[in-house]
């Protein structure tokens, strides 16, 4: 097929977002070239304006456009309670559910002998240097309930020992709004060892 | 949540792409900002070089960096069979199919009285003009097989009846790798009336 390389170019390019295969990536290269005004040139200006001013914070390795981020520079947000996460991801998810009113620290990774990830390549300066100076109270591991999450949480907590901190990791049990019979044996394992009294 | 405005405008642009949700904008917001070099800078680059050289072709209303596109440019294809579609993307779909050596016309719409969209709305000129001056033989109305692609076939062959082409509609049945048991009785009826002696 005679395509032209200048539209094959975005699609292939396009096609490399999490989420969009090379179906959705031709939609979605021809939903952006069919409305030049409304739908390329705005995302194109959003793409320049983030790259020009989004950075990592030097302090918790979050996203933003002010270094440190807004949340490290937030006197309303406890510095003694740091939250770590793997990902920006997960930190947007957590900041989702509005429950932490503390600080965060991303990791960029999780301990991974397949992904070559080891301790030199974790993110923690920030939370250790904090840790170090005796500012923080608790450190809660919010780390994905996987192997190399499970890893990196345990190698975190022999890390933090040394320290008077309380290390404290995120409940398991049955997600909100999940039926029963769904569930594997050891979400079900972990709630009825969670269990409370009502 | 506290997420930096140029995060936010970039992930509602992304969001508008078909194919991305909220969800997913977020995931490839995400990706592209972590990845500034690999992703972010290539992709605002195509879709850089996209803006700047893709136009419509003023003959048959595909997507190209030359005009007129490549396809009408050819003089291998045929130029008395012309096949008309709704879409450049349909275009596309049919390119790869491989079976078409003739050239396109891309309606740009079907007449649909929900979207208002009436026949001054499809663009018809270059197909129209092509019949006027006798060069067209064959007219393949390869309009999908709803009631808005039905009545813009319809519409069509009325318009073509005056001259001297042949008008034609994609044959209906059986997609290839499909199992009967799922397909619908409007489908299966068609793929009975067209059967083919073996």
């Amino acid at each position: 097929m005679r395509i032209s390389p200048e539209i094959d170019a975005l699609i292939t390019r396009l096609a490399r977002l999490p989420g969009l295969g090379p179906r959705s990536a031709r939609r979605a290269a021809l939903a952006l070239l069919q409305a030049p005004e409304t739908r390329l040139q705005p995302l194109m200006g959003a793409m320049q304006q983030a790259a020009q001013t989004i950075q990592t914070c030097p302090e918790c390795g979050n996203l933003d456009s002010c270094s440190p981020c807004s949340l490290c520079a937030d006197p309303q947000r406890d510095g003694s309670v740091i939250c770590v996460v793997e990902s920006v991801g997960d930190l947007w998810a957590l900041e989702r559910a509005g429950m932490h009113r503390g600080r965060y620290q991303v990791l960029g990774g999780v301990l991974s002998a397949l992904s070559g990830c080891g301790p030199e390549d974790l993110n923690l300066e920030g939370l250790m240097k904090h840790v170090e100076q005796g500012a923080v109270k608790e450190v809660i591991l919010a780390l994905g309930a996987t192997v190399e999450g499970a890893t990196t949480a345990h190698w975190l907590q022999e890390k933090l020992a040394p320290y008077p901190v309380i290390v404290s990791r995120l409940g398991h049990g049955v997600p909100m709004g999940g039926a029963l019979d769904v569930l594997d044996e050891g979400t079900l394992a972990a709630a009825m060892s969670s269990r409370k009294a009502l």
